[in-house]
């Protein structure tokens, strides 16, 4: 493995190290020796304060020296000059680069013309892939439902346009998830199950989440729910938001996610959000682990 | 100790500890190993370049890893989901938060609804509190002045909005200085004395600083000036600037203190300001090593 | 050494002397324990993300603790009171302040009034200096071409406002070239040859180029172009560009500079940008061991 650009191809064991080495980053912490003297840089086009403070902390308890290139500053940004900006930042010798960008593929585009051997992180491009939230995802899950193939995992929310769900379906199905419901109004339903092995649709939350085991509830842009014919937040909370009432129709004990941060409200309830079957704060700590372990698998030592 | 949230309450020998311990760490330095692993992190919902660099600082020269939570890019900064922001970090594994903040209490609404043993540092909150501003001013006062009994104060400017006079007369209080005179225009005096044991009231520069042993001067705000009726910075010095001439009706070798920045001739002559009983940089100087004893107090083994 | 702020009195073994140390630091990396406790503040008044990253970089790979001083959020960083900032930072005990400012002598300006051992690290001011460059210049030329004084050395470009151009002719002077061509446009050119020694000017780039052994590309700005009677940028391109036509007019193997970013199609080619003659990317990486060198210079432990 030398980059994490998606989990399309990453396959069951690959998955399973990578949860297994997260679990032993939060049980026993790291050797802060594991990534000293690395450099580890973020360069996020997108603002994500969130996502990449899990990074920098990943980088940073392992021990590596961290930087945020602020791109807001800088003279290189844009079109065609971003590879001469990877560039410039490889001649100052880079371990690995965090990359998040609203345009689909970017970090690939990155690692296919990188001069060294740096390793490129997506943390996030376009509605294409989102390869750590899903490690997260699928880890959380783990620690309360580690067998997979008898799951039934329910996906609300903005599917259409959500690298999140992609790379979450990718890692489901990948560990033996059979039956993915991904449910939201038409409008917000992809074009095609293309690149979304395993899954049904549905517009009908009550029925989507019948039985199911794990409830993945998706942030929601506010000017893409009016797109959908959902002018309030209240309406599209009333048929498309995860309350207390609806929860009681998945099985007993299903788990609750959300990537963040949450709208409470209008995907997500507050008593939900807050209630015992969420693990939303359970993702976010699991965030960091995982992020502790793509980084230590791809610029670390050999294990 | 687990916060340090204003310095209402916390007792003479409290804070003679921190002063002791902030007077090693400027003596000796620090071990770099005190808070090794430890992460502290800097939410500063006010700008303040100085005062975040100044806890970084600290946190650094402790061996902690510091983050700077930027909010001009996060997406959960507002309202409702404050606590969301605080729970996702403390998700992350926080030991310290420092928190700046224009509304009074927020420091305290995070310390009682934190779910870990989080410590909150107040960096300034509204008008209420600066609890390290205190103790810096008067760990400055005792190197030179250490009986605080027999000591005349002096404090000048808009006391009604600062947070850094209510903070100054706690510590002044409890450390046993009996004559605190605040000085201002009527509509920059407080509406009540509660709050501010200890204090006179006057409206009179010359003879509020007659006899003092320390002349804390007050950062005035343009537009407050305006609104205590005087339109023109020249006339707020006037009445109310410290200068050369006004110095020499306090007490000899009486100590100038101001918690920066400064804005020169207005509340402070630069003479005055630069001149040997300024205790101005000192102020700088004493304040990472406060802020090095705080940090260590509340997130470092026990001592 | 107290201070690098231009290379105008710097002598030829202290300019070899700092270019070996950032040889050995690119050969061998150097000891985190060199700068360990050490604290190096960047203070940029114009951006430069690339330039900032760079001595970042160079300094926590030599151990140091480092921090931006972050201009946007200041409340001290205009007109007479930078000096109260630089010594408020010099109060919290900094060792090195990389200044970038956008007036020519800032940064002297700051040394002379320190009131501390602080070294202030000219990281461009203006039209007057950019000492780091031009250190990494001469180390990128000496590692192909040692030999000085028999060197031809063409600079083409916005000379007249050119803070590389000056700390790059003066390095290459000291160093023993004799023959240094200034191009461009006469609107770019400088109006005396004062503090330009051992140059001759030209601006005909064809006959300045004849022979070189080193092109030294500056950037242009569209703003300057214009000014210059070059309202399109091919028709500058077509005078003042560097293509892989007029790189065969150079002697064999000329070596290719340009300080970056580059803008591609204008001051340089993309085929000569990326072709083998190209030290742009060796220059990058030198930046970072050049920084190094001078940090450990000024800052370090006696060698």
């Amino acid at each position: 493995m030398q980059h994490l650009l998606t989990l399309e191809n990453l396959d069951r064991p690959s998955i399973m190290r990578l949860l297994d080495r997260a679990e032993q980053f939060r049980a026993r912490g790291a050797a802060r020796s594991l990534l000293a003297g690395r450099t580890v840089l973020t360069l996020f086009f997108e603002p994500s304060t969130r996502t990449r403070t899990s990074f920098v902390l990943a980088a940073k308890r392992l021990g590596a020296d961290t930087l945020n290139f602020d791109l807001s500053h800088s003279s290189t940004v844009k079109g065609e000059s971003l590879l001469d900006t990877l560039h410039t930042l490889e001649a100052m010798h880079l371990d690995a680069l965090v990359v998040r960008h609203n345009e689909n593929g970017m970090p690939a585009y990155l690692a296919a013309h990188a001069h060294t051997k740096v390793a490129i992180v997506n943390a996030g491009d376009g509605t294409h892939a989102h390869p750590t939230q899903g490690l997260l995802d699928v880890l959380t899950i783990r620690q309360r439902r580690p067998d997979f193939e008898h799951l039934k995992v329910t996906i609300c929310g903005d599917i259409r346009h959500s690298r999140v769900t992609r790379s979450d379906v990718q890692a489901l199905h990948t560990l033996g998830v059979r039956d993915i419901r991904l449910c939201a109004p038409a409008a917000m339903l992809p074009e095609t199950l293309d690149g979304f092995p395993g899954c049904s649709t549905s517009e009908d939350f009550d029925r989507a989440i019948a039985g199911a085991d794990v409830a993945m509830m998706l942030r929601i842009q506010k000017e893409r729910m009016a797109a959908a014919q959902f002018p309030a937040a209240a309406d599209y909370h009333a048929h498309y938001g995860l309350t207390a009432r609806r929860l009681t129709l998945a099985a007993p004990g299903c788990q609750v996610l959300h990537p963040g941060p949450i709208n409470r409200g209008i995907e997500i309830a507050p008593d939900v959000a807050d209630g015992p079957q969420s693990r939303i704060l359970d993702q976010v700590a699991n965030g960091v682990a995982v992020r502790m372990a793509v980084l230590a698998e791809l610029v670390g030592p050999a294990a």
